[in-house]
């Protein structure tokens, strides 16, 4: 496309955007076609690969040409100086920022007024929800989201979208609103894996899409071999539900179709210290990230993040030290989970998407302990709940093996789409 | 002291930076008498143990009713809405933030207009070069820094002060600007080692000036044993300075008329791996951390920052995901550094501080490989160079032992002060 189709393209993203998130709430901000104009031309002025896509930013992230209000009545109206690092990455990538997503208040759990396109009178999730129900209801085919517990792969699950996670720090966090230093990490939605690797290979500069063998079916080679999925349905913080088991039996049957390897793989005891390290080292970061707000605004937050503020400030600093000794441990042990397989598959979610009327965007159970140990981590969209819900998967991989994270789930979601 | 009393400290400390300060320049925004009072009551109403100690902040951290600059013009009368999560911890601590301390530019190596108080003439190095002057000149006990490459170690040394760069993400980073995310570490600035443990045990929370057993002697139990000093004096990162020899002599000569137990320890040659990928690391994530600033206000950064940057952009995706995967093994391997000794101890800086005239503030490869390791990190004070100027010592101690670290430098301050 030329300059004017690709403007062209944009403005009709725009007009959908005005016609149809009315009913969705996905969007808090939107470029005027003036700002459409400056953004695309600095999208294409680097020749990045995404030529002027269009994507969506959870408004978490700075932003110079647009509110910036973190989900909280007390930044109405801010508008900081500077794009966040994200933003300009997005713009090097040949991205064009449309609009900011919606994010529940500074990321934490009290809703965002945003529905779920996929299952009406359901949470999108959170804390990404404007992100995900963007790319679910078509309305953008990328948007970026931020994970500290599991606020890109819950969402994702809810609204059936594709939605990644890649290691720690990979994707820069510079520019957005802190909420634990040690755990917030920067992910992406798109609506299929192959498009999301494209979209995470061209804004992270990783060659993940290329070495990720898209499209190539489950015994490619890998490591020399087929890939080997590895399943976990025992899980040291929770019962699976019923819509978790079946969504893990939709992934195997799929898989064994499609002619994968499969092991049943069990957790090492010291993933439920993991676990138990991620509620420590959030709440005790937390605490301070937030005190100012929480100390001299306290009325202006929702009462679910002031309760939980008030208790993350009972977390000691003795046990925030031993927290963080424990996600040492971890992530230096991390590599162990993979000796006899590729991935590891389990829940994206504990279960489908929760009625809109829940105070919460529900439970990061199935996600903060990898996102504490800094592990590549994909929903993969196409399994359903005992309600018909979407219902995904997770694909982990080992530190730093983002494109094998890709790989793996590329194969998972074609093996699924398949079987239907 | 009662809060009269305590207030009428901190009024004096004001007046004596109002007189002295200005052939310093450590100071760009102080507090007037009715932003301290507010400042003051806030300090004691949480009975913190620094019952209402001044302290100076760094102009990186975002301070709501101080101008925050961060040492650039281009943030020239801006004042964010929110403080930093550290001067909340201050707060929480009991200290009074009196004011902001000159930065470099955005935390990098165009200097600030402060001078060094300990030798005239000479720049008291950087990037927190207020801070350190501040402490040096006794305008302020305790000041707060970062450090990215040596901007917390670098400048005590050439001041003449304890300067502390604590464990990686213990001190909060939330609501300082980000020059590299996987680098920028808070530390603090002190008159002496005990001092800095005490303020620093505060302000973090954790029991470090306690566990350190200061003013106990070399030979006070440590791990069961005598404290072992491990002294490096080849660096796959440079010659040693005769500056750096005389410092390093001088503290082997007062650790052994103290008793102490000293060995001999060769760096392994990962190091110089782990050196190398600090500048990918840096380099890298400050191009995307500073991209807004670069790509559209170029003219209004120093010809040094500018020209950083342009080769920080040429800095690879592969080489910065090498460089990561370098800095993992480093992590994971750190302990071993330290099989046969509590601590190292390595000059501070390359040399004693280099004069006003240069164009930078200094070298830190003495410090980069450390920060980008996340170890503890002390610079004690009382050597000298050839010129008689200051020549610090750095300790590092193992992953997360902070509390060893400043207590080996307590032992090591004292050694020197009773050899002189």
């Amino acid at each position: 496309m030329n300059r004017e189709q690709t403007f062209a393209h944009l403005e009709r993203t725009l007009d959908d955007i005005a016609r149809r998130d009315a009913g969705i709430g996905a969007f808090v901000a939107l470029h005027d076609r003036t700002g459409l104009q400056v953004e695309l031309d600095r999208a294409l002025a680097g020749g990045g690969a995404l030529g002027g896509l269009p994507v969506a930013v959870k408004d978490i992230f700075d932003t110079a040409h647009l509110p910036t209000a973190y989900g909280s009545a007390l930044f109405n109206g801010h508008r900081p100086r500077f794009d966040a690092a994200m933003v300009q990455a997005i713009r090097r990538a040949g991205g064009v920022v449309v609009g900011k997503s919606s994010s529940t208040e500074f990321a934490f759990l009290h809703p965002a007024a945003t529905r779920n396109p996929r299952s009406a009178g359901h949470t999108p999730g959170g804390s990404s929800a404007g992100s995900a129900a963007a790319v679910a209801a078509g309305l953008v085919p990328l948007a970026v989201g931020t994970q500290t517990g599991g606020s890109v792969i819950r969402p994702a699950s809810y609204c059936g979208v594709a939605g990644f996670k890649p290691s720690f720090a990979v994707l820069p966090t510079a520019g957005l609103k802190p909420f634990s230093w040690s755990l917030d990490t920067v992910g992406l939605f798109a609506p299929t894996v192959a498009e999301l690797a494209r979209g995470a290979q061209a804004i992270a500069g990783q060659p993940w899409a290329d070495q990720a063998g898209l499209g190539t079916g489950a015994s490619a080679a890998s490591n020399g071999g087929a890939l080997r999925f590895g399943f976990v349905d025992r899980f040291p913080w929770g019962e699976t539900t019923p819509s978790a088991a079946q969504a893990l039996n939709q992934g195997r049957s799929a898989l064994q179709a499609a002619g994968a390897t499969m092991h049943d793989v069990a957790l090492p005891g010291w993933m439920a210290e993991v676990f138990h390290a991620h509620d420590a080292v959030q709440g005790w970061e937390a605490a301070r990230a937030l005190a100012d707000e929480y100390e001299f605004h306290a009325d202006a937050l929702s009462p679910v993040l002031r309760d939980y503020l008030a208790s993350a400030r009972a977390v000691s600093d003795a046990a925030y030290h031993q927290a963080q000794q424990s996600t040492g441990v971890g992530r230096r042990t991390a590599l162990t989970l993979f000796d006899s397989v590729d991935v590891l598959v389990t829940p994206s979610a504990p279960d489908e998407p929760p009625p809109l009327s829940a105070a919460s965007t529900g439970s990061s159970s199935f996600n903060r302990a990898w996102t504490l140990l800094g592990l590549p981590c994909l929903n993969v969209a196409g399994g359903t709940g005992v309600k018909g819900l979407p219902m995904g998967l997770q694909v982990i991989a080992p530190p730093r093996r983002d494109a094998l994270c890709l790989r793996a789930g590329d194969v998972l979601e074609r093996a699924l789409a398949a079987s239907r």
